[in-house]
């Protein structure tokens, strides 16, 4: 059997003490340069993989400083400090010398405590009810998840006529994959950008930096498995060249997984 | 005329290339070190301070790694890359030769284009008919901050009462002061930590991480002056060990400043 392309892509070569090799893979690759959700996932790769690593993931913020050109980069993750329960982490992506992401992460040990989801899984039709869009994906990238959308897919006809930037999708890798930490980093990027649903219209957009919150533990992560996950995006404003979305990821029976936000460059 | 204890907060010291020594104020002490906003203040002054600074903040990251001892500490901030119309910031807090922050920042040169803010504005009384809460405030840094609730203001009486975490309020610094990307920073912390909401009870928190995106360039803030802004705040997801709190900052005609998100630790 075939290694995931996912897993191939997060697969990451040690070398030297914090600092790892990894690659572009051709199976997520965007207009200009990988996807974002993948780059993503690698950073938080090497923070998984650190030998000083401490507990789970709590959040992570990565900052796409520059499109990363097909091939292998550095990523240098440290760990700036390391408390009884939590630890914090500084992340650097390097290709020719330059700074291609910078990033943070934050680790703990959780333990049970008192509960509850206070956002909702919006109501919506079981995933095995929502067909597949009909329109074939135009990266590669796209075919790497089944998107089932509810609503607020791409439009069909880019006649500037959007109202809303609400999206509600069911998704998952493409082919199916157990979820873990770094494919639901992944997936918290799977948004199209609000600004083409919003308003029809293409223009050049890219990801400045996005935020992802980790609500689920690993035992969650093995509850959810390789089903589909909830997804609704949202963006809040666009203002002068950048716009945010605010995004949430459920299991099929309503647990909140993770709470994603992003803030994105667009061209007039 | 006395300096605002805000600009003595953010009255920063430049010790070498890209390195500001701060101190602890007292008008911002919480309950174990300085509240949480004004060190997100500070560690965005130091970007601003910056011979090499392009343009204006887009988004802030900061990541509380231990508590600030009151007194003296320093700010290490470096433009990991800026290119033609972005530059991405690394940002250290360190005291006693220990990390104490990480955060990463992006700033951008800004130029016109088609907006809408999406987000609007909840309807609520203007802040002139939104009455002071009555309770004296328990810590220095609430007094820094004039809050007009609106609705979701800290319970009365602690009984575990609770229903929903969303807080509607007005707030302004105390003693007013024109708004500015620092004092912006600050404000996006000012919300109460949802839990004492949502749960109507007092168990220690800590806020881990928070995300800042500027939706106001320089010219807005000057718009909104020393005004009242309205701010909302909700949580998502309370588990195991770590809730989050997503926020939204107007001013008083509904304009979209801040939308801003943190996650939060909290002891059962």
């Amino acid at each position: 059997m075939e290694t995931h392309a996912f897993d191939q892509a997060i697969a990451l070569k040690p070398l030297s003490d914090g600092v790892w090799q990894a690659h572009t893979h051709p199976a997520y690759a965007n207009m200009v340069g990988p996807f974002g959700g993948i780059t993503a996932a690698q950073a938080l790769q090497a923070v998984l993989l650190h030998p000083q690593l401490l507990g789970e993931p709590i959040s992570l913020t990565v900052n796409y400083c520059a499109a990363i050109t097909d091939g292998a980069f550095e990523i240098h993750a440290r760990p700036a400090r390391t408390n009884r329960s939590t630890q914090h982490w500084l992340i650097e992506l390097r290709q020719t010398d330059a700074t291609v992401m910078t990033a943070t992460a934050v680790t703990a040990l959780r333990r049970e405590t008192w509960g509850v989801d206070e956002e909702p899984m919006p109501y919506c039709p079981p995933p095995e009810n929502c067909p597949l869009p009909d329109t074939p994906a135009s990266l590669p990238f796209i075919r790497a998840f089944e998107y089932r959308p509810v609503t607020g897919h791409l439009p069909g006809v880019w006649d500037g006529s959007g109202d809303t930037s609400l999206s509600q999708i069911w998704v998952r890798d493409q082919p199916p994959r157990p979820l873990d930490f770094a494919s639901l980093a992944c997936i918290s990027d799977v948004f199209f950008p609000r600004l083409f649903i919003r308003r029809a219209t293409l223009v050049p957009i890219g990801t400045v930096s996005m935020t992802v919150y980790f609500h689920a533990g690993s035992v969650q992560l093995q509850r959810t498995g390789a089903d589909y996950l909830l997804g609704q995006a949202k963006a809040q404003a666009f203002r002068n060249g950048f716009f945010d979305q605010t995004s949430q990821l459920w299991d099929r029976h309503g647990v909140l997984l993770v709470t994603t936000h992003q803030i994105v460059y667009y061209k007039q």
